[in-house]
C-alpha cells in the first residue's frame, strides 16, 4: 500500500498535458507538492504499552517500529494525506497489535480496559473522516488494533448468506464468494482496500447500492467484541424483538467495540452486466429522472447523475479515454452542451437485465434524456476505483482535492445542492483560491438521494490544513442548515463529530452515550470519534 | 369496539354446522363459553392518581370510570380475552388519560416522572403479547395513555412520505392517503383497529410486506416523547451518522417513551390488484418455491403458503364460501389432496402487475405448483381481516384459539417448523386436550421467512390460563432451541419478555437497559414489558 497516498504503489493515474492545462486555466498555476520520504516523517514519541496488553496480544502480534506505526496512523482524507506528505503527524498509535483471531481481540480489549489503553480498530485504513486518529482520550496510551487476520468465511448457500471475518478486504471477500458463484455486490470506491468490518462500522454504501443495497442493509447479523464481552445478534431474516441491536452496532465506528464478524446477505453472481451513459438536459431534470426511476421501482443497479460541472470536468480530464471528441460532437449536435451525464448499470440474469433496462430506458427517454451508448458507461466502470489515484496526481501537481457527501429527501435535494455548492465556492474564494465544485447524485431511494461533492482548488503551501478546514466547515454548516445529513456513507469519525449534536439532538447523544458508557466503561474504544 | 372480543360489535363470523362438526370430530365436544356481562367484570381497586398528573393531562382528558378502565386494561391475546370473558382482570389502569396532542403527552410524562406514575401507551389496543398490561412496576399508580387524539397527517408528495400522528388507526390513515392517490401499503390482520404508533412501537408486518415492506422498513423518521424530552430523528433517506436511533425507537414498545409521530414512505395507490391461489405439492416444496421467488426478486406483494393442516382446515371451515366443493374436486383430480395452498397477490400499475405475475407464475409452475385461479385468492383477500372474528366464534363455542409466530433463515426453517409444531402438539396432549396446529409461511425474504402458527384445542373450563401457558411455553422453548426469533412481528410485551435474554444475550440486555435507564430514569415507561 502506498504510505502517503492511495492503494497499489505500482498503479497510478497521470493527469496528461490536457488535464494540466485545464486545471491551470480553471484554478491557476499551482506549486508542485512533493512528499517527504517515509523515513523523514515525524511521529510523536511512543508511550509505553503495558505488559499485560502485550501479553494478551499473543506472540508476534505486536509491532512498534516507525513504519508500522506510521502506516496505521492516518486514513485517506485530504488532511491525512497532507500531514503525511508534509511529514508531520500529530498522532500515531504507540503500538500496532494484530490479533490472530476473535479470542485474541477479546483478550486485548480486556487488558486494555484494565490498563486504560485506548484502542483504535484498523480495517482497511481507508477512513476519510479521521476515523483512525490515534487519540488517547483519558487513556495512558493508544494502540491500533489491526484486524487483518480475521479472514474466515462461511457460506449458507440455501439462505444466501455469508459469514465474513471483519478483516477481509473487498477483493478477497468477493473472490471467495465468486468461487461459489456468489457476490456481495458491495463496491464502494474504496473497495480494493477497505474491509468488511469497516463497511459495517461506517455504514458504507457501494456504487451499486440501488441494486444490492447499502452495506448496512446487507447485514443479517454481526458479532461485536466490546470491552465487557461479546454481543452477537441473532441470524434471522427479521425480528420484532425490541430495538435493533444490529443497527446499534452498525455505524458504531469502533466506539462500542470491535466488529469481528458480519453475516451478510449475498446474491447469485451476475450472469451479465451492462453499463451505459445517458445525458439529461440539465441537473434539475436529471434529478427528476432519477426520482422517477426510484419511485417506480425500476432503478438501475448503479445510477449516478453528474451535475454540469462534474460532467464538464470529467470530459475535460478524460483525454481521449472516454471517446471524448466523439462525445463532444454528439452533445453539440443534440444541443446538450449543458447536459449532465447519467451512468446506468445493470447486473444479473441476462433476461432480467434486458427487461429492467428496457423499462428504465423508456423512463429516461420519456424524461428527455438521450442515450450515449455503452462505451462511456463501460469506461466509467473500468475507472470506478481510479478516483483516489487521480487525487494523488492532483495533490502531486499542487492542488487540493477532497470529497464530502450528504443526503436529503427529494423535496429538499436541489436546495441542499445549491447551498453546499455555494458555501464551498465562497469558502474557497475566501481563502484566495477560487475552486471548482463538482457533484453527483448517487444512492437513490424512493424518498431521496445522496449528493457527493468533489472540490478542487490551488493548494495553499504550508496552509493546507487551514484551507481545508475553512471549506469543510462551510460545507458542513450549509448541510446542517439545509437539514441534510452530515454524512450519507463516509461516517462521522473525528471530522464530523462536532455536527453530531445537530444531527441527532441532545437526546440522541444521551442515548448513544448511555450505550457507550455501559459497554465501554473505561472509555478505551476509539476516543474522540463519533461522539462530540 | 367489542369489549371482550374483536372489533366491530355489529360484525361477526359464524361457524356454521359444518365447521362445528369438523371441530367436534377433531378436538372433541366442547363446553360453550359464554362471557360475563361487562358490568360484572371485576377490576382491581384504582389507586389515586396524583393531582399534578391530572393537571398536566389537561381539561377533560382524564377518565376513571369502570368501563373506560376496563377497555384499556387488556389487549387481544387469548389470555386477555379469557380474563375478560371470565370477568376477572388482575390489572387495570388507575386512570385513562387521552392527551390532546404531543405537547400534552410530554407534560404528562414529565408529571408522571416526578410523581412516579407508570405510563402504558395505548394505541389501537390490539396487542397480542400482553403489551397493555397495566403493571405499576415500582410506581405508585399506572395510567393508560390513550393516543387517540394524535391524528395529524402531512404529505410530502415529491418525496413520497407522509408524517402521521401516532393515534391514527389503519383505515383512517389509509383513507386520508388514498384521497391523495397514495397508500401506506401496511395491512396487518389488525389493520382495522391498530394504530400507526403501535405499528412502529411493535415492528408490525403487514400481509403485503413482501411488496411494501415491514412497517419498520417504511419508517423514514419518527418522534418519540421520552420522560426527559423529545428525540426526533432526521428525515433523510439514509444516513451513516452513527448507530441508528430510529431503529432504537422502533420496537421499543413504550418502554423508552411514547412514539408521537412517524414519517413513513408511502406509495402511489395501486391501479389494479390481482389475488390468486396456487397449490404446491407439499409444504417442503412450497417453501422451496417461496424461497425461489424471494431469491429471484420476483416475490408477489402478498405471499402466503399454508401447510397441509392449515390448507385442510381452511377448506373445512370455509363452507361454500371458497367454492370449496369445486376446489376439492379440482384437488382430487390433480391428485394433490395433500397439497398446500399458496396465496399470491400483486398490487400496482396494470402493466407491472401483469409482468411481475407472469414472472412469478413461471417459477410457480416450474416448481410444480398448480393454479387454482382468482376466486380463492379474492376470497382470501375479502376475508383477510376476519381471522380475529372467527376466533371469537371459536371461543364462544368453547375452543382455545391462539396464534404465535417466529422466523428463521431458509436453511433452518423446516427444522423450526417441525420443532414448534411438535412442541405445541405435545403440550396440548399433555393438558388432556389434543389440538390442531396450523402454520403458514408469510413475510418472505431472500435469506429466510416467518412462520405463523395457529393452535386450537378444546378449552379447559376454569383452567384456560394454565392450558394456554403450557402451550405457549412449549412453543417458545422450541423456538429458542431451534435458533428462531421469539417474534417476527407480534413484539415482546409481557409474554415474550422471559425469552429476551435468549434472543439478545446478556450484553444485548445491558445495552437496552442502559438506554432505558438514561431516557426513563424513574422507570415509568410501560413497566414489565420488553425487558425481563
Amino acid at each position: 500500500v502506498r504510505w502517503n497516498g492511495w492503494g497499489d504503489p505500482s498503479r497510478s493515474v497521470t493527469l496528461g498535458e490536457e488535464g494540466r492545462d485545464f486545471l491551470r486555466a480553471e484554478l491557476g498555476e499551482a506549486e508542485a507538492w512533493p512528499s517527504v520520504p517515509i523515513e523523514h516523517v515525524r511521529l510523536p514519541e511512543a508511550a509505553p504499552v503495558p505488559a499485560a496488553v502485550l501479553a494478551a496480544a499473543g506472540d508476534g502480534a505486536v509491532r512498534t517500529d516507525h513504519e508500522t506505526r506510521l502506516r496505521h496512523a492516518a486514513g485517506r482524507s485530504y488532511p491525512d494525506l497532507a500531514r503525511l506528505r508534509n511529514g508531520a503527524l500529530e498522532l500515531a498509535p504507540d503500538a500496532v497489535i494484530k490479533p490472530a483471531g476473535a479470542a485474541a481481540v477479546a483478550a486485548v480489549l480486556e487488558a486494555c480496559t484494565s490498563e486504560r489503553v485506548a484502542v483504535v480498530p484498523f480495517g482497511g485504513g481507508t477512513s476519510v473522516v479521521g476515523g483512525l486518529d490515534a487519540s488517547r482520550g483519558d487513556c495512558r496510551a493508544a494502540i491500533s488494533l489491526d484486524l487483518g487476520e480475521l479472514r474466515e468465511i462461511a457460506v449458507d448457500r440455501t439462505s444466501l448468506t455469508a459469514t465474513l471475518g471483519a478483516g477481509l478486504r473487498g477483493p478477497e471477500a468477493e473472490k471467495r464468494l465468486r468461487e461459489r458463484g456468489l457476490t456481495l455486490g458491495h463496491f464502494p470506491q474504496s473497495f480494493e482496500w477497505a474491509s468488511v468490518g469497516g463497511f459495517a462500522a461506517t455504514r458504507s454504501a457501494g456504487q451499486a447500492s440501488s441494486g444490492y443495497g447499502r452495506f448496512d442493509a446487507l447485514v443479517a447479523s454481526l458479532a461485536i467484541a466490546t470491552p465487557i464481552g461479546e454481543l452477537r445478534t441473532r441470524a434471522t431474516p427479521h425480528t420484532a424483538a425490541g430495538p435493533s441491536l444490529r443497527e446499534l452496532a452498525l455505524g458504531s465506528e469502533g466506539t462500542l467495540g470491535v466488529i469481528t464478524e458480519v453475516t451478510a446477505r449475498v446474491r447469485i453472481a451476475p450472469e451479465t452486466t451492462r453499463y451505459e451513459a445517458w445525458i439529461a438536459p440539465d441537473f434539475e431534470s436529471g434529478c427528476e429522472l432519477v426520482r422517477s426511476l426510484a419511485q417506480s421501482d425500476i432503478l438501475p443497479d448503479v445510477i449516478r447523475l453528474s451535475d454540469r460541472e462534474e460532467t464538464r470536468l470529467s470530459l475535460a480530464m478524460a483525454g481521449d479515454g472516454l471517446g471524448r471528441r466523439a462525445l463532444d460532437a454528439y452533445l453539440r449536435v443534440r444541443r446538450r452542451a449543458d447536459g449532465c451525464i447519467v451512468i446506468c448499470g445493470w447486473e444479473g440474469e441476462r433476461e432480467a437485465v434486458a427487461r429492467r433496462r428496457a423499462l428504465a430506458a423508456r423512463v429516461l427517454r420519456g424524461d428527455g434524456a438521450a442515450a450515449l451508448g455503452r462505451a462511456p458507461g463501460e469506461a466509467w466502470r473500468r475507472g470506478r476505483y481510479d478516483g483516489p489515484y487521480l487525487r494523488d496526481a492532483l495533490l502531486e501537481a499542487g492542488y487540493m482535492a477532497e470529497t464530502l457527501e450528504t443526503a436529503h429527501q427529494w423535496s429538499r435535494l436541489t436546495e441542499l445542492y445549491s447551498a453546499v455548492g455555494a458555501a464551498l465556492k465562497e469558502a474557497l474564494r475566501g481563502q484566495g483560491t477560487p475552486g471548482l465544485v463538482l457533484c453527483h447524485v448517487s444512492h437513490a431511494y424512493p424518498d431521496g438521494a445522496s449528493l457527493y461533492f468533489t472540490f478542487l482548488a490551488r493548494r495553499l503551501p504550508g496552509g493546507e490544513l487551514d484551507q481545508w478546514r475553512a471549506a469543510k466547515r462551510a460545507a458542513s454548516e450549509a448541510i446542517v442548515e439545509a437539514g441534510g445529513t452530515i454524512t450519507h456513507h463516509h461516517a462521522i469519525g473525528r471530522d464530523h463529530a462536532p455536527y453530531m449534536r445537530a444531527e441527532v439532538g441532545d437526546l440522541g447523544l444521551e442515548a448513544l452515550r448511555a450505550v457507550k458508557e455501559r459497554l465501554d466503561p473505561a472509555g478505551i474504544m476509539n476516543p474522540g470519534k463519533l461522539l462530540p
